[in-house]
């Protein structure tokens, strides 16, 4: 399904482009542009240093015509025989890894720079990367990944169930920590805070986690399970380590961070320091690969943040409360298991948005895999009979789908299920 | 032009928003999002947490109608009366600073977030920001910007004039170091890396700045004048770090980072360690911004990287060889250079892409300052004099303007003139 592995010395990038001009000629330019060229020959473009340096196109697929352009800007034919005709085609374009070495943040700026800013085109979208593995030498990848959260949660055969604080900003430290009482008590597996909130004066993170930590603790002491609450450390670099050493100091088993707003060299940095799992949130994403015809997809996407050290990925969920189609959920959850040099080296799916466990059924299906992460905010905290028993629903809900049995018939004997699926239900169908 | 103060403890963010659905109620989705809502009602949001912690909002313009949507995803009104048809608004919400505090990172979460996922619109633009003195107190601003630029060239009464080293990757340090004696020998005011090349296996930074700083101190030594060279440190934080300390300590003047690669941790963490003025590059803008109802405009984008630092911003230029039209690329110089909270907070405007000198009228025309950098890449490198008339040429275009004269009256004294207009002129016809 996705790419073959790079050759050693190889970068590969697969786009879609759309283009009213002759379709070669414009992959060509961008091969150009990306590389070595520029929008008018120059002396020190040589022959041996455009063998060397300028990006070559593998291949050119042709994809159906449209009659109008996806994006605004593009330039058309100087002759004006006929109507325009917007051509389509997914390429595959191949860089040297010399011009850049592994360094992901220029590798960024090479397969998602300046390319989308071309009048040559009125589409254009990163598909898929194929790296070669002097960037698995460089950047340590994923430290904890599927199987350390497992070992820290001592959840398996199931996914790791968890639920977002609601409301996402307002609470403080003290309510924080009750609520997370409530949780904990009802056997939840993860908590995690809102991404809206990180370090703000209503609950300041060194605050937050003492109040947090304290439930925790006393919550081990007594059942022998450790929780795992994924604090937000959002923040510039200097304040990330420190916020990291606190929730280490206080005995937290996870961090988080927007992806979006720390950027690469702010993960990576994140990474290099950390002694805890990373729970990387992709908030912002939909700005990056909501429109067909502009900007990245996720197969791509994830590759990078991966490797600069994400544990946990957020992919959406099925049925969402976002525009997101299942099937490009599903792509998501298989890019993030899909190893890219070696097989500890895939990200826990993490799947979330108006998830209430009426889409367990269908998720265990498609996803065929219970290495996954399974959050409900609204659907715990928002339940008829509270938040306890809405995170009892949500387990015989994961139950029953692992056991094949209808999320209807399990609620014959389940009261928290059917509730859910009273006051849920009528939202899906 | 651009959107009033904030108040001291509010957040003011405008959007352009688009939606099949009761326009009003959709709104109201967005900000509860972005705040203390979900999906679901949840038993903590209190009124008194609402009236504390959910962002309001001041004011709903209605635009024009769409028949069809611009982004897929989109809900519609579930009983079929007639055709949908699409609403667009502008709309400015007010955000609580208390729910995220003087924190970048975690506005981008809440201004540039998930909202751009939410089904119940078709198109979600984020126009322009106003934010609190907060921002202001704990993070510190360009370091040098307009006035340390220019007392760094030495240059005044005139843009600054520069090029991109091209062939963008592939020369070797020797190479690039001989092209710098040639163009500063003409007398050159900035080059720059291009952003394609930061710290590769053919050209590593610290030989790059070596062979450079050997040929510019020499040149300084003999002529009075320091050629400022932006070096593309653009990587991991350490190592941005060490590559700025070798710069620094090689008598260099600039160092460069692509702002989509580093992330604002990244820029925020160079800022706070850097001796040196940061040139600021936008590649990867189009993803952001080149749809118009995805994304975000470059007048609420520059304030965070200004904020976290940045001395010089690119704008993209008239005329540019990109799809954007020239009153969005003059809307970018604008925000530029408008204080958000000190007259010396201000970023110099970078304009590039597809610059010859041509387009020299028109810019200082429609920026009514020369308070500007100026960058021709191919224009001067493929000058059919040669780079060093090349930049002659520009050098000229610029005073024409400047004096109010025509580039063709200009051009008959002026041999290196004519034969960019020769040239290239045909281009822009």
């Amino acid at each position: 399904m996705f790419m073959l592995p790079a050759p050693a010395d190889r970068i590969l990038a697969r786009y879609r482009i759309e283009t009213a001009l002759p379709v070669e000629q414009v992959v060509e330019t961008i091969a150009g542009e990306q590389s070595s060229g520029t929008f008018l020959p120059v002396p020190g473009e040589t022959d041996e240093l455009k063998a060397r340096a300028r990006a070559r196109i593998i291949e050119i697929t042709p994809l159906e015509s449209a009659a109008a352009p996806s994006l605004p800007g593009g330039r058309v034919p100087k002759s004006g025989a006929g109507p325009v005709s917007y051509r389509r085609v997914e390429c595959t374009l191949s860089f040297p890894l010399a011009n850049v070495g592994p360094n992901l943040p220029t590798l960024l700026a090479t397969v998602c720079g300046n390319l989308y800013e071309l009048a040559e085109h009125t589409g254009c979208k990163l598909l898929d990367l194929a790296l070669p593995p002097a960037f698995s030498d460089r950047y340590p990848g994923p430290q904890f990944g599927v199987a350390g959260t497992r070992r820290l949660t001592g959840v398996t055969g199931r996914p790791i169930l968890g639920t977002i604080v609601k409301p996402s900003v307002g609470l403080s430290p003290a309510q924080t920590a009750e609520l997370v009482r409530s949780l904990g008590e009802a056997g939840i597996d993860f908590i995690k805070d809102d991404e809206l909130m990180a370090d703000p004066p209503h609950s300041p993170l060194a605050e937050r986690v003492a109040a947090v930590m304290r439930v925790l603790r006393d919550l081990a002491d007594r059942t022998g399970r450790q929780v795992m609450y994924a604090f937000n450390i959002t923040d510039e670099v200097d304040a990330m380590y420190r916020h990291h050493d606190t929730v280490l100091a206080a005995g937290g088993t996870c961090v988080m961070a927007s992806i979006h707003s720390v950027g690469l060299a702010g993960l990576a940095a994140l990474r290099r320091h950390s002694a805890l799992p990373i729970h990387g949130h992709r908030n912002g994403w939909g700005l990056y690969c909501r429109h067909p015809w502009l900007g990245v997809e996720f197969p791509a996407w994830q590759q990078l943040w991966r490797l600069a050290g994400v544990d946990h990925l957020h992919v959406n969920g099925l049925q969402n409360k976002f525009w997101e189609p299942d099937d490009s959920v599903v792509r998501s959850i298989e890019a993030c298991r899909t190893p890219l040099f070696r097989p500890d080296d895939t990200a826990l799916p993490v799947i979330s948005s108006g998830q209430w466990g009426g889409q367990a059924p269908e998720t265990y299906r498609r996803a065929g895999t219970t290495d996954l992460m399974y959050l409900a905010g609204g659907g715990i905290m928002a339940h008829p009979l509270g938040p306890a028993a809405g995170l009892r629903a949500l387990q015989q809900a994961w139950q029953a789908a692992a056991d094949g049995v209808s999320l209807e018939d399990a609620a014959r004997s389940h009261p928290e299920l059917r509730a859910t699926l009273e006051a849920f239900g009528a939202r899906s169908r």
